[in-house]
């Protein structure tokens, strides 16, 4: 296998040596990792093609990496195979700031191509907590704190070239910024995690930079006072940016490992973007609302070195976590309500967390009603980690139970696959035959979303 | 059939009525109609799914239908069969303010549920001309004049109940206003116009009604100009809640079917939603746009009267050229482009009007890149419907050099099926794949969007 894929790429596209196949065999997760048999770096459409149709000749596991930031196993090749990393493919092919539209390849950065369009007036919206690559962001639709006014990376998406499992090179869309044509391949292959194909070439829009923003940060005794300040402003149609829920303990971990001496009660982050009078008005409104609903104090930040010390601070909140509990890895929960039932379902994980006796934090994008406790496991711990796996059960469950989802933006990975069934229903098996009908073989990304029996 | 349809539903349930269905042969567009054999009128999701799988087993075909006003013979049931009217199913189940969704049937129009919705401050945001069932408007992923601020038909769904094509039940969503659970069958099934399944509950995203609302019309000397204007007033990113494009000849109607005495010249009308010191800012900022791309006159409108005028003359139309061109049908081209090769584009259709010797109409929802030539054709006179058809392909296949699309908003239907393949490439021979996975004896809307050779 090494020697055929050495002659349809070259010597140094391929690779097995020890530590590049380890990095390779986990993400940022808690999961079990493995190893790829190899790893494969191409450089064109044309290589990834030839790749795929000679895995899917021999029946040979394929899965696509970006950067290996991803939370649920997504990028762990338990059947072993042939990892194929896009690092190489790291180029911005084009900005065009008329159809504010950007064509990357799909090893580019978020940050990557935010430093790129910052001369052209834009910027891109979507901002997990990693730096991923834009080609992971789309396989996972992830998003971030921005979703509630950009939505998440499947509304970004206008074309995608993907190479099919036979090596089949298509494109899902086109540069019409609206389309009633044919089914609408962008969003199913959006969040496909790597099972129906590779991305070479994303399409993505892109937005202006706004005239004016302001963050604020709004404290609250409670959780639930702080969930209700939210519905009212969404309600009231305020376009706000961003609106994150910090709960005690987090705020805790923010003050320990950053500049920062935030009052240690349940909190709203919330950030602005438009013109000046607009968010004059749009602000003013807002604290009216947050008063209303038991805010104690709420402080805006129109600087942009405090606003960015604010949104750094929740930025690397998940990151703090894991650097003070050397040794742990982080569980990281993620499910996502309609708002109308955010309130209880926070109070209940809050509960979970003290059943099982695990110290966490919790947060979220609740202008979303997704929400994520954050655990730190000790893996050698098996009975801490058979109690963070009940948590986790447990407030999928309540999810699910009303009428939510057990994953808003972390996406299904090996994680999350056991809850498919029950979350989809009947839907389930309609997945499953796309799936099926678009990779017979089972070559892609086996395992994730989709279980496929072994023929 | 009759008689075994009878039995699965009821007696008055089913239709041969002559006039029944001669209702059901034809939509508002210039194609070819064709009788069903019979109409059924179903109550519950039950009843359809009994439908579905009766003609699933006799290899029935089956047209889904709602108001019957699609614009390219949608719903014309040209293998006859049985054609399932929605109006029975127009129930508004729920409207959740807190979640800012509602659930509602098939059948319910979009006027009906802004009724409903008025006095909850809230307002569902998607306006195609006609006042059209919502299950036929997530059918064709249809949008309108707000798409440019709210997005389409397909950005509304949250979740959808589907009757496949054996009678199968499923829910393709949560109520999660996001998820990266699953492949996205919410985006899947929107536009699939009824080759897929029949839609039997709808739950959809709906908005606060805006603070303040502020309506413009700006003219120009040319459709140059005009869209320039516009692009500058997007790529700055001025929240535009609708901008559409209406030529001279099109404000020529305009004045000769509503009490208006526009200016004769390329117009642009103009929508601003948002809080009123915002609306103040946005309102200098594009005034002064306009005026470099060469606006000669702009007139705002704050009061609701001049607005709602204002609006219905553009809304109306459509309708203003039916009624004043009697025994002509309408032909309405609806390609959609990247912003930067919009001017072009509608030049070069002015240019195809002239040469195929036409009179006609362009308009469009300019934010989106969408345009239509609205043309009325006799369509006994079979030379003028040759020009007609001759001038359709030619903006189309601009379009798709541009990498555009052939329909922006009215869907594939039968009269942009020609233009799949070309459109998608090799990515329809996935769709294909998809239809004949969830529909293997095509009896889903046949002939529509996909076109499946006979076994």
């Amino acid at each position: 296998m090494i020697n055929q894929l050495k002659e349809l790429l070259s010597e140094e596209q391929v690779s097995i040596n020890e530590t590049i196949l380890e990095q390779h065999s986990q993400d940022e997760s808690y999961h079990d990792v493995a190893k790829p048999d190899v790893v494969v770096f191409p450089k064109t459409t044309e290589e990834v093609s030839r790749i795929l149709q000679y895995a899917n000749t021999h029946k040979i596991p394929v899965v696509p990496f970006g950067r290996g930031s991803s939370l649920e196993g997504h990028i762990i090749p338990y059947d072993n195979g042939i990892t194929i990393d896009f690092s190489l493919m790291d180029k911005i092919i084009a900005i065009q700031p008329e159809d504010l539209l950007v064509v990357v390849q799909p090893g580019v950065t978020r940050t990557q191509l935010n430093q790129a369009l910052k001369q052209h007036g834009l910027f891109f919206s979507v901002d997990p907590g990693a730096d991923a690559t834009l080609g992971g962001m789309v396989a996972t639709n992830a998003s971030g704190t921005t979703a509630v006014r950009y939505g998440v990376m499947r509304d970004q998406v206008r074309d995608l070239e993907v190479v099919l499992a036979d090596g089949t090179v298509i494109h899902t869309g086109s540069l019409a910024a609206k389309s009633a044509s044919g089914y609408h391949l962008n969003g199913l292959f959006t969040g496909s995690e790597g099972t129906l194909g590779c991305f070479t070439e994303l399409t993505l829009r892109v937005y202006g930079i706004p005239e004016f923003e302001t963050a604020a940060r709004a404290t609250f005794n409670t959780v639930e006072e702080a969930v209700e300040a939210v519905t009212s402003v969404l309600q009231v149609g305020i376009p706000i940016a961003r609106v994150e829920l910090v709960d005690e303990e987090s705020i805790r971990q923010v003050n320990a490992h950053n500049e920062t001496s935030f009052a240690e009660k349940p909190t709203l982050f919330l950030e602005f973007h438009g013109n000046e009078a607009g968010l004059a008005q749009d602000v003013a409104f807002t604290t009216e609302l947050m008063q209303d609903a038991g805010c104690t104090e709420i402080i805006f930040e129109t600087d942009t070195a405090a606003r960015n010390q604010l949104w750094t601070a929740r930025h690397n909140l998940a990151y703090s976590y894991i650097h003070s509990h050397k040794g742990k890895k982080m569980m990281v929960t993620d499910v996502c309500v309609p708002i109308s039932e955010l309130a209880h379902a926070i109070h209940h994980a809050r509960e979970q967390l003290t059943k099982y006796q695990l110290a966490g934090g919790l947060l979220g994008h609740v202008g979303d009603g997704n929400f994520h406790a954050l655990v730190m496991v000790d893996m050698k711990n098996t009975d801490e980690v058979a109690r963070a796996n009940a948590l986790n059960e447990a407030i999928v469950e309540y999810a699910l139970s009303k009428n939510g989802t057990c994953t808003g933006e972390h996406g299904v990975g090996v994680g999350k696959q056991k809850y498919q069934r029950k979350e989809h229903g009947a839907a389930y098996d309609v997945m499953a035959s796309i799936k099926q009908t678009l990779d017979p073989n089972n070559i892609m990304n086996p395992g994730k979303i989709i279980k496929v029996d072994p023929v």
